[in-house]
C-alpha cells in the first residue's frame, strides 16, 4: 500500500505541532520550511557565521525524528550562560554541519540521518533572504524579527523577500507529487507567508493535483492580524497563494477564560468564523490542546511562545481523514 | 573467545592515537581520561557553564566511534568566527548534554551511545579539579593551561590536584579487571600524570593483575621534560605510579632532519634510550608515523599540535602482541 504524500508548509511551533501529529500516521511526509527567520539564536548565527537560518529547520527535524527522547531534547536545549547564552544546541549542530560541508542542503540531510527522521525536511529556498514589509505610510521594515513587532494590522502595503528567492528544486518536486498540501497554523506573516513569497512555490502549489488545506490559527495577533476572522485568515492567505484552498480547518472550542484573559492583555483574541466562505469545505472542530506547554528554563523567547495551542493529535486525525478519503 | 581487556590511561592526541589503533583489534577497550584540562574551548566552557572539561573525553569518544566519518569530523569541527570562535562542536555537545542531564557521567554515556563507540570512555574523576604545580623556588602555578608553559624541567617540586579528587568507581573497576594497562604517549605532566594524581588510581593499578605498559614520547618538551631519556620518562612516571612497569615501549626511528629542525627551534629533541633499565621489558621499534597530520583551519591550538607523531597501527600492533601473548 502506498502511503499518501503530505506536504506541510510553514516553520515554527505550529508546523512542529502538525508534523508531530501526522508522523504517527502512515503518511509520506515532507516539511517545506521558511528561511526568513533572523531573530534570536538563529539571527546571531546568521550574522556571525554567515549561515542559513537553522531554527525552523531544527524544529521540523525534531518533530519528525524517531531518535531517542534525549536526543530530541538535546536539539532543543538552550544554553543559558556565558557566550553561548540563548543558543539552542540544535542550531549550533546545523550551523556546524553547514560550515563543515559548505552546504545547508547537505547539512539538513546529514542532520536528518543522525536524527533518524521519518520523511523529509526541505528548506523552501537555499538563497540568503530577508523578509521586508512596506507599511501604509511607506515605512520599510527589514527582517522577520523586526517585522514580528511591526504594526502590520490593516497597514501592510506589501511584504516580500529581498533579494528574490529561487525555490529549492526539492520543494517543487515534493509539492508536485503531493496528495495533500497543508498550510498553517503558525506565525502568519513571519513563518507561513514567507514560503509563498519564494518564486515558484505558490505556482507549484496551484499546479499540483494535491488537496490544499489551510488550518487557521486559534488566536489573533494584535500587530499582524487584529480582528481577523477565519475567513480573513483564509482569504488573505489565498491572495498570496493565487488560488483557493479546498479545505479550511478551524477551531470551535473557546479556550478557558483564564487563558483568554492573558491573551486579551496582549490584544489577542479568539478567532471567530466570520462571514461565510463559499467554494471551500469548511471544517470546524475542537482542536485545542488541554496540555499546558512546558517552557524551557532560561528560554529568552519564553514570552513569545504560545500558551493556547493546537492539539497535535486532534488536528492530525482530521488532516489524515481528508487525505485518506481521497487516496482510497 | 573472550576479548582481552585493555585500559588506556591518558587524554589528548597521544591517547587518541593509541585508541584509534587498538580499536581495530579484538579487544575490550576502556579509556580512562584526565579531567584536569582548563585551556582553550574546554577552559571557556568550564568558566562560563561550570561544566567538567569535555575536550579530552571528546577526543577519546571520537577515537572509539564507529559512527560515519562525517559525524566524527563534526565532533572535531571548530568554529572560527563570532562568539563561538575556538569552540569545538564536540565540546559543546558534551557540555549541552551535561547541562541537560545534570551529570557529566550521564553525558559521556549518552554521547557514547550517539557516537556508537566501541568500548568505554571513563573520566578518571567526576570531581572538579585543578592541576597545581609547585616549582623549586616555591612558585605555585595554577591550572593545566598555565602549567603547559611553566618551566617544570628540573624545577618541579610537586604537582597535585586541588581539591583532592576521588577516583571514578568505573575507572577503578576497569583497572581491576584489566589484562593490560597502557599509559602514554602524551602530554606528560598535562594529560598523563594528572590521572595518577587522582586518589585511588595509582593504587588500583598497582593492585591489578594487568600487564603495565608505558609508551614513551617521541620528542622531549623543553619546559617540562628537557633532556629526558626513555629511562627518565619511565622512571619518573613510575614515581607517580608507585611501582614498576612491566613493559617500556620506545621509538628507535629518528624523524627526518627537517622535522627535527623545526622541533629544535622549540628546544625539543628526539628522545634517546639513555642508561639501561633493569627489571622491565624494553621494546624499541620504529613507531613514527609517515603521514603529516592535518591541522584544522582556524584551530587556535594549531601551533601546539604535534607534527612528529606515533603511527597508530605500528603502536597498536605492538601492544596487541603483548596482551594477546599473555591472554592465550
Amino acid at each position: 500500500m502506498k502511503r499518501p504524500k503530505v506536504v506541510v508548509i510553514g516553520g515554527g511551533t505550529g508546523t512542529f505541532t502538525v508534523l508531530s501529529g501526522l508522523k504517527l500516521y502512515p503518511l509520506d511526509l515532507s516539511a517545506i520550511v521558511t528561511m526568513a527567520d533572523d531573530g534570536g539564536s538563529t539571527g546571531v548565527l546568521r550574522d556571525e557565521l554567515g549561515v542559513l537560518p537553522p531554527g525552523d529547520v531544527r524544529q521540523c527535524l525534531v518533530a519528525l525524528s524517531k531518535s531517542p527522547q534525549f536526543l530530541r531534547q538535546l536539539m532543543n536545549y538552550r544554553f543559558v550562560e556565558g557566550g553561548l547564552a540563548g543558543h539552542s544546541f540544535g542550531n549550533l549542530f546545523l550551523s556546524a554541519l553547514e560550515k563543515m560541508t559548505g552546504s545547508f542542503d547537505k547539512a539538513v540531510e546529514m542532520a536528518g540521518e543522525i536524527l533518524q527522521i521519518e520523511g523529509r525536511v526541505i528548506p523552501s529556498t537555499l538563497n540568503r533572504v530577508e523578509l521586508v514589509a512596506e507599511l501604509g505610510n511607506g515605512t520599510i521594515v527589514h527582517g522577520q524579527n523586526k517585522i514580528h513587532h511591526a504594526p502590520l494590522s490593516g497597514n501592510l502595503r506589501r511584504i516580500y523577500l529581498e533579494p528574490k528567492a529561487k525555490a529549492n528544486p526539492k520543494a517543487l518536486s515534493a509539492i508536485k507529487a503531493a496528495d495533500l498540501i497543508s498550510i498553517g497554523p503558525g506565525d502568519y506573516y513571519g513563518s507561513l507567508i514567507p514560503n509563498l513569497l519564494v518564486t515558484g512555490i505558490a505556482e507549484a502549489i496551484q499546479g499540483s493535483k494535491a488537496i490544499k488545506a489551510y488550518t487557521c490559527n486559534l488566536m489573533t495577533k494584535a500587530e499582524h492580524t487584529a480582528n481577523f476572522t477565519v475567513t480573513d485568515y483564509a482569504e488573505t492567505m489565498e491572495s498570496y497563494l493565487g488560488g483557493k484552498f479546498d479545505y479550511v480547518i478551524y477551531n470551535t472550542k473557546r479556550p478557558s477564560p483564564l487563558a483568554l484573559k492573558r491573551y486579551a492583555h496582549e490584544g489577542e483574541r479568539f478567532v471567530e468564523l466570520g462571514r461565510e466562505l463559499s467554494g471551500r469545505k469548511i471544517i470546524g472542530a475542537d482542536l485545542v490542546s488541554k496540555k499546558m506547554p512546558k517552557v524551557a528554563k532560561g528560554d529568552p523567547l519564553a514570552a513569545q511562545r504560545t500558551l493556547i495551542r493546537h492539539d497535535a493529535n486532534k488536528l492530525a486525525k482530521l488532516i489524515f481523514g481528508i487525505v485518506w478519503q481521497k487516496a482510497f
